[in-house]
């Protein structure tokens, strides 16, 4: 089935004292695999996380902009591939651009860019299988917390935004410390701002390798903005139970997170989010799955 | 020098009917290279666009989250590269993990993922030769178009960003065409949304491109959230001549207008704007650059 832009799931809604249960939308992000064909030879040229749609002219638009081809004339063909060995799940991930030409552009200083492997194939299911293959495994239950902690941390990670506030442009992530909780408020212990979300997350990460806090077994990680594949990976790597977004998850972040036992919370801001995986380690909160 | 983390620059501010030139801050966006040492051997693992400050902590939970190191014991040591054949520019753009073991680690697999070319040197001003290099040369002046035009964007952009309003989780980009305005309305001519911000603006490119409609030179692209060097590299390839952001654009994306002639506009809301480079397009605008 041709993957949509928007994948249906449940949350869970906490809203002061209001708990339900809802459908809602998550935006679909799939890996979508771009191959050049050119005199016989095929060639994977980058594998990117996107949301399925007007995938002929993202793999347009990326080689042109890269460099790789030039004009439309460049272009032949473009087509979903539709190899026989090719499980349903990825097909509609694949994009072959056949060119005009006899053979494919160097590539050479391309190739140390871009090369991706794809060999256990393109689809999030097998992005998800990659990560166990890797040696991750779901997490251990607990620790369990008071929905209402998590209602003043983005207040605290903005206030501890400094660069934000000067330059308006930086994303944030933050560790509250679970171990010291008392009077339902979970110590801030380390921020990081960077221009890049990733990057934020991986400072936090090294903060806490270089400093022995590792795992981070007993924190709860915020981020400013949105939660998304690569994020949940590494908060996987490094143990983090309970991650909150301010913004939305992506929908493979949200099976990520069912898969790998992580707690994902989106949209905190106020008195109210959204629980989209791991519900069990909020306290009081109904303990069956969305 | 060190880079830090926010730049200085002026901008002009247009607000209503005023316009002032004014300091301000942006985050800084600069490569960092990251480069593994083990049994004399010296591999360069990857190279990231990020904000200088806590460049250690990125290296570690770089190599952490990404599953090349394992915990703390492996790292011996974390420095600055300090090469005598290195720039001032690229001096704290690089830094050395010295492993505690006698090999490197097997980067066969991810090699293919994250090998990078960094043949030229990691500093912005490197990057932005770089562009040079490909082929990249500035923008012819014009078109020149009312400010008053561009107040319009951001509400035309969130009525059509139909899978934001069900999600709450993409970004979004946007052609207004410059050729068929009349009484200061340009016409949204298509809009991508896609879970990555650089993919929305390939699709955009990939459209035109398909439907013969580059270059962009006719064009403003709006797009959702921030600017950074990257979407300024695909504007810039494309040949698009106004660019707006509704948040912050970082340095590396302002220092790339400037020196490629792209006009760029920043915090596009209500009725201000910041512009942080090529203000001759805007009329009725004092032409000296800030």
């Amino acid at each position: 089935m041709r993957p949509g832009a928007k994948t249906k799931t449940k949350v869970w809604t906490v809203e002061g004292e209001q708990l339900r249960v809802r459908p809602d939308n998550l935006a679909t992000e799939e890996p979508l695999e771009i191959r050049l064909l050119a005199g016989g030879i095929r060639r994977t040229i980058a594998v990117t996380m996107r949301t399925p749609g007007a995938d002929f002219e993202l793999a347009a638009g990326f080689l042109f902009s890269e460099g790789i081809i030039s004009n439309r004339q460049d272009i032949h063909r473009i087509t979903y591939c539709v190899d026989a060995d090719l499980g349903v799940e990825q097909r509609y991930n694949i994009v072959n651009v056949e060119l005009s030409h006899t053979a494919l552009p160097d590539l050479a200083n391309f190739d140390r860019h871009f090369a991706i492997n794809s060999a256990c194939g393109v689809c999030g299911k097998a992005s998800l299988e990659a990560l166990q293959i890797q040696g991750c495994s779901p997490l251990r239950p607990g620790p369990a917390i008071d929905p209402q902690l998590l209602y003043s941390l983005p207040d605290r990670l903005r206030t501890e935004q400094s660069l934000f506030a000067i330059t308006g442009g930086l994303h944030a992530a933050a560790l509250f410390d679970l171990t010291e909780k008392s009077n339902a408020v979970a110590p801030l212990q380390v921020l990081r701002e960077d221009i890049g979300r990733h990057n934020a997350v991986d400072k936090l990460i090294g903060w806490a390798l270089l400093n022995q806090q590792s795992p981070l077994n007993h924190y709860v990680m915020l981020i400013s903005g949105r939660a998304g594949f690569e994020i949940m990976q590494k908060a996987l790597m490094a143990g983090i139970p309970i991650v909150c977004a301010v913004s939305a998850p992506s929908s493979l972040a949200v099976q990520l997170a069912r898969e790998f036992g992580i707690t994902l919370v989106g949209f905190l801001r106020g008195e109210r989010f959204n629980v989209y995986a791991g519900i069990e380690r909020l306290n009081g909160l109904h303990p069956d799955h969305p």
